[in-house]
């Protein structure tokens, strides 16, 4: 049994070395590749994907996997060897439904896709990525059709990035949020508190924000042996390995926020996937449990750290020290009014921790409505501009500040935006529990000290990996198995009463 | 028939894919991963060479081949199509011959040797490194054994770079340079002429060697949408696609020549790859005929176009104009002599043109004596001092400086070295018919002028790819179809016999 184990073990090996090698490409891609290598890369996508899927879904692993129950069995379930069947078990379930031609051609259209949108969103240009998302949203309708039908088609997409979610408990708590949320963000435009954000404008050289960038990234676990950030158009964390991290960030040299806070929010998917045990390297568990669990890592420390007042006790002398032109005259506590300053804005990545969700909502609504073909795609500009009116009163003045402006679709990453605001819910959740346990942990920030928390995260969510449900994770991180929005909307309040006087 | 052909396409395609995906790990091994990365890269790189080599060598493969023999005949011997059957057929059965397991071992050795030589030679530590080499070694020997006894062990090595080469051939070729070389060496030693090379060492900031040095590449050919250029221990050129040409140098402050050549040297293989016909992306044909041929290339860029007088006349005032209090005072033809100086030297890569050969020779012949058992590898560092010390007549100070100054043997590279000499000697007999073809190719440097160049070597060379052999492509080039060391060794009489007014 050992022996078919092991055999089992070598073969997803051997696949994940494919996995992370198309994160490789994607990477490089992202970041570095010449613009015109752009077509053959999506050829070496879509190949790399298609051999992922064809030598997991081949006859020789299900025979494993059916062969393994009794070993599996014999295990504890919380063993690696159980979870390593278990979970590979469930992909296999799942992956046998998808042909291997419609997976590669989802890789190699994404791969186009994403040029195109590059170009479409530098144009601003709608018209040029309309037939590709066309062609994603046609392809996600294949997609759906190979699997037996749910009450909401969207739940096939929302699996994929939160497993065992549905649309109605996403719905349901994004309700939740909304009677919380909406009524505390109409209390601040009430409350007449006009919050002065001028510190975040000005010049910034971009070299210097990189040296202060690294200054924290250094303190929250980030170091070169086993890091790199570099810059690109879009955001994004990679994990190639868990010591060969790869975080990227986008600098503006007239406004401060949009490399600082995205960086801390790289980072903080960095340190889950650094995190994983080493145990799990080289297996489909080595990686966060869902997305909504890694935005919660993503998003506690761009928020619930990197905005706190503790944080900044420690690193604002010395942000004041790097631009000290810019910033000697602004009071401690204005930067940090600013950089908590509540908004509505256009891009999403770049909202304020209140507004933020409502991008989500609308995203949500959107891709539902595409999903079930009561929206069409050509009208999806003016649906998005008026959503936006609608949701933040704001005007949107083109499509690259509107629908163009992420990635997601271009990829084929429909049902992903929900994760984001899950994330921010969690976050609350175990931010709730971490402080329960380490009493002192602002003072640790005071101190520029993050290793207490970074280890704590480690030892109750980062080293399982990909090994429990998202629900079984999460009771182990904070002794509850649902996510609840109450710890965050309680945040939101304490946090923004403080702020705007409420 | 059309058919079975383009699934034989199709399969290849797949493979180069996963080839040219080996390729960039490679580079980005080298480039830019954090130093923790190795080990996963290391069993990455193995499972893709594992992948790419069950792939060919599958049985379908096989037959395809065998079913394509009449589609074959029936096509032009020139044709894309008969090429891509016949020069698969001849790679088909070269690979059958090597289990994929030692495959699979070499790949990943080479990764972990690859890592642990940078460390050795950074410590300047060959015991360090001697195991990797023991055991590498010992793989070539399994590799040897895969395949017919020939006369020589070492010529199974040697076919691997340069095909249908032998080592007889080499070393016949090798007396007749040495024949040359050693008395031109000892004339310009006698000649008593003490040649100034002070003005390339100084103080030369690498941005502005980066501006330099581009501004070079650029009217050689290379464009940002399709070309990188990065900063590496070890300089190669990596080609991902024909549009997406990666190259990599070494900058020196305190010396000029380094990065300098260096980069014109890497640009002259990255032309060859990126003037490879765009019908023959994603098959085996999408590369250089042999090493040799791409050696040629990149000594023609370097040493035929980049050391010559022409070059100069244009560039010389840019360089002055870039670093003018370190060139300020130096007269063009002093700079020319410097950069053409001939002293016998440590390092291969820059050595200067007369002496490089001694290099490939010393390294050409230990590597028969290692392959042979005639050399234990304890001893190598000896035998190597012994010999730069009786070829070159220099004392090695330690082994960074001498055995352990290329990557070649830790990347399981042998039978490699030869090639570049052989790509010397090829360089001058292509530009013998250049010169023949563009009377005024000099007019053309001496006004920053390289189209003509390149384009002739695009029709001649680069475009036919690795469709013909060495022996049929040089005959395409030069109209002679045997390697001529007379235009080498005259080219090297006549430029020295100048410099050193022999």
């Amino acid at each position: 049994m050992d022996k078919k184990f092991l055999e089992l073990k070598t073969r997803l090996a051997e696949i994940q070395d494919i996995t992370k090698t198309a994160g490789l490409l994607g990477w490089d891609q992202r970041t570095l590749m010449p613009a015109r290598g752009a077509a053959v890369r999506a050829e070496m996508l879509a190949s790399l994907g298609k051999i992922a899927h064809e030598k997991f879904t081949s006859d020789d692993i299900g025979r494993l996997l059916e062969d393994l129950r009794p070993y599996e069995e014999s295990l504890p379930y919380e063993s690696d060897e159980a979870s390593l069947i278990r979970i590979a078990r469930k992909d296999y379930q799942k992956s046998m439904r998808v042909p291997s031609s419609l997976r590669a051609e989802i890789s190699r259209l994404s791969a186009q896709a994403s040029e195109i949108w590059v170009q479409a969103r530098k144009k601003s240009d709608y018209s040029l990525f309309l037939p590709y998302l066309q062609r994603q949203v046609e392809l996600k309708h294949q997609y759906i059709e190979c699997f037996d039908e749910t009450d909401n088609a969207y739940d096939i997409l929302l699996d994929d990035y939160e497993r065992g979610m549905t649309t109605a408990e996403v719905t349901a708590m994004f309700e939740t949020l909304k009677k919380d949320l909406v009524p505390l963000i109409s209390d601040i435009s009430a409350s007449q508190k006009n919050i002065d954000d001028n510190c975040l404008h000005g010049q910034f050289p971009i070299e210097t924000q990189k040296n202060f960038i690294t200054e924290i990234l250094k303190r929250f676990g980030f170091s070169e042996d086993s890091w790199r950030i570099d810059p690109t158009v879009h955001p994004f964390a990679s994990s190639i390995a868990t010591s060969d991290i790869r975080i990227t960030t986008r600098y503006y040299e007239n406004f401060l926020s949009a490399a600082l806070f995205g960086s801390m929010h790289e980072c903080g998917h960095g340190l889950y996937e650094n995190g994983v045990s080493t145990a799990l390297e080289r297996t489909p568990l080595c990686r966060g449990a869902s997305l909504g669990l890694h935005e919660s890592q993503s998003r506690m420390w761009e928020n619930l750290v990197g905005r706190s007042r503790a944080f900044w006790t420690f690193f604002y002398p010395r942000l004041v020290a790097a631009f000290p032109a810019q910033l000697g005259t602004t009071h401690p506590e204005t930067f940090y009014r600013a950089i908590n300053k509540v908004y509505p804005s256009l891009i999403r990545v770049e909202a304020d921790e209140a507004t933020y969700n409502l991008h989500i909502i609308l995203r949500f609504e959107l891709e539902q409505e595409i999903i079930n073909g009561k929206l069409a795609l050509r009208d999806l500009p003016e649906a998005w501009n008026a959503r936006m009116k609608s949701y933040l009163g704001i005007d949107v003045p083109d499509d690259a500040h509107g629908v163009l402006q992420d990635i997601h679709w271009s990829s084929g990453m429909m049902g992903y935006f929900p994760t984001y605001s899950l994330g921010n819910i969690i976050s609350a959740q175990i931010w709730q529990r971490v402080q329960a346990e380490i009493p002192d942990l602002q003072d640790q920030f005071a101190r520029g000290e993050f290793k207490t928390l970074r280890e704590w995260l480690r030892e109750r969510l980062h080293r399982h990996g990909r090994k429990f449900t998202p629900r079984e994770t999460l009771q182990k991180v904070t002794g509850n198995a649902n996510i609840d929005v109450g710890p965050y909307t309680r945040y939101l309040k304490t946090k923004f009463s403080d702020i705007y006087n409420l």
